[in-house]
């Protein structure tokens, strides 16, 4: 098991994905070792981490990072994750294009991931996924939009809101206050013969 | 990829863990290749072909299931997921012990899963996961309890609700009706050293 | 008070606004006896209804509808739930303008609320509420736009979701299945002295 | 229109219903002009005011409150918000009895609400109202059973979920933390032709 003590003692240099929506991206998509990823921006590395953890150790996440500083960071968190024969941190913009083939998964975490959606398509094998991590509507929208635009066969826009729970001997209620919104998240899929 | 549409051809036979459950228990507990895992009661196998897609080629899943008629439904189910080396579907009740050790992970999704809580902890590894799958609050409170009582270190109960959205050019809103509850996940951890 | 088995016995002609919707609006802007209200589209009367109750005896709802089968619909409605006197649906269309003056509180669910907005100002006292009741995310957003451009002092979007839960001896879990979604409220607040 | 700007200059001594559950409370319960309330304990008094503007300026609203420093606080309030001849709060433990008859709402805000349900009961009117703000699902299961066994004719438990919306010209999302629960509701209604 990949311990997930491991990522409270990375840096935390961007807004990081949770583990609510890794997850989901994770479970929804099948995601198993040898599976092969990009994901783009690599931020403070904390989705190419669990998505690493998950196709390790056959498999290989290719993040994309074009910032100085994440760049930095993303590369160090993913060395004290101990996963740097898996996911490979690269000094590039994914809007400029993918230079992998074949690959399993894209997560697409920028302003205008929509502009990526064509790299992602022509990166991904038939019956791949291309998740959009979005955090307004607008932007989940013209994802979808330019998604079917480009021939993916189904889109599905979904949000995964999490409550915690106080279970205690005295009475169990769900938490008072906490997050309440981190973003959409539209999963197109590549159609094709998997 | 382990491919969703695999889902639609099994055949149900009870109350199946959905998705967004199988995806936080995988993705919080961070299972990966390699990982052994028991799971209890099978029902139709979904959960364990959800795991067992993780946990392969190397892993193993232990799947307990002392109803006939499930039994031989989750065994055809996990046939034609194509795991059959991953997942083993024991015929046998799961509250008359655990015979497997160095386990990672064990779910539970029982009428009376804190029955087994006890034989979960012999087996699972240190820092390894018991996850209940528990409808009701009375049954997460119990889990709680009596984990707390056996020495499990930390228990999280938590909800993840999903919330699907319409997403089309004349306007985006989530959908009207839907899944509104499956079950609370109560994440208990062995102490030690991983 | 006001008897919910009234709203039983109406005639549904059209999506009626459900009542945790007309609660919040009720509840919201702090209606009560002796206010003066528009509402508009009428649609099945439910939402005048509601209102209705609550500004009885000494207050008014000004029911607005242009839609023939509606405005006959929601006048029945209005008859059989003794609210005449109070109720006053009118067979016109809010889009050409609102007669009324020193108006408490507006309620427009229309496909193109924000349309109806200038109108709303320009009947509302100082203070006053005109309130969206608006299904996609897109409608949220003109109505805030315009209301903002209008010169509406505040704008406040929220969403009202009710769970229900069974509560049993025998165990206590949210209902498996319901609504999800029903509209965005948008309550706009004309500025001034009240 | 009753102003919400009252709410922000009233003193703040306990936890206070929150205004999307005083909201259901008055728009579930179909709450009005002249209606009779009894409200315990009144905390600092914002559901008695609450409820007080809506019954006002014919009904009533008699608020229980037995410790001295909250009671205090309670009137204060009520004196600010201008409702010292709807609003009369009691120096009293509404678990020693209720003086009243003839009441169409009873709210109950205590540790142990189930303990006055006998009171409300006769109290009511009948088809009145007695609603429970409880916090942990214990309070609302003890509530339940105890309503039922009194005679009750109906109980609904239900949680409204308030999730605020930022509605901007340059996206829309929910809002990124915020309340996630206060307390279920539990509308308990007496038998009897109204």
């Amino acid at each position: 098991m990949f311990s997930s003590e491991i990522f409270s003692r990375l840096e935390r240099g961007a807004q990081v994905v949770l583990r609510k929506d890794a997850a989901a991206i994770i479970g929804f998509t099948g995601l198993q070792a040898g599976d092969r990823v990009v994901d783009a921006g690599a931020g403070s590395g904390f989705l190419s981490i669990s998505l690493g953890s998950v196709v390790a150790p056959t498999g290989k996440v290719f993040s994309y990072e074009w910032k100085d500083d994440f760049f930095e960071i993303a590369r160090k968190n993913v060395s004290r994750a101990g996963l740097e024969k898996v996911v490979e941190v690269k000094y590039e913009d994914v809007l400029e294009g993918i230079a992998e083939k074949d690959i399993d998964l894209v997560t697409l975490d920028l302003a205008n991931s929509d502009k990526a959606l064509a790299h992602a398509f022509a990166a991904l094998k038939p019956k791949g996924y291309c998740v959009g991590i979005l955090p307004n509507v607008e932007q989940a929208k013209r994802f979808t939009l330019e998604a079917e635009k480009l021939g993916f066969a189904s889109c599905l826009t979904t949000e995964i809101i999490e409550r915690r729970w106080l279970v205690r001997e005295e009475g169990c209620r769900p938490e008072t206050t906490g997050v309440l919104h981190t973003a959409f998240l539209t999963f197109a899929r590549k159609p094709g013969q998997a």
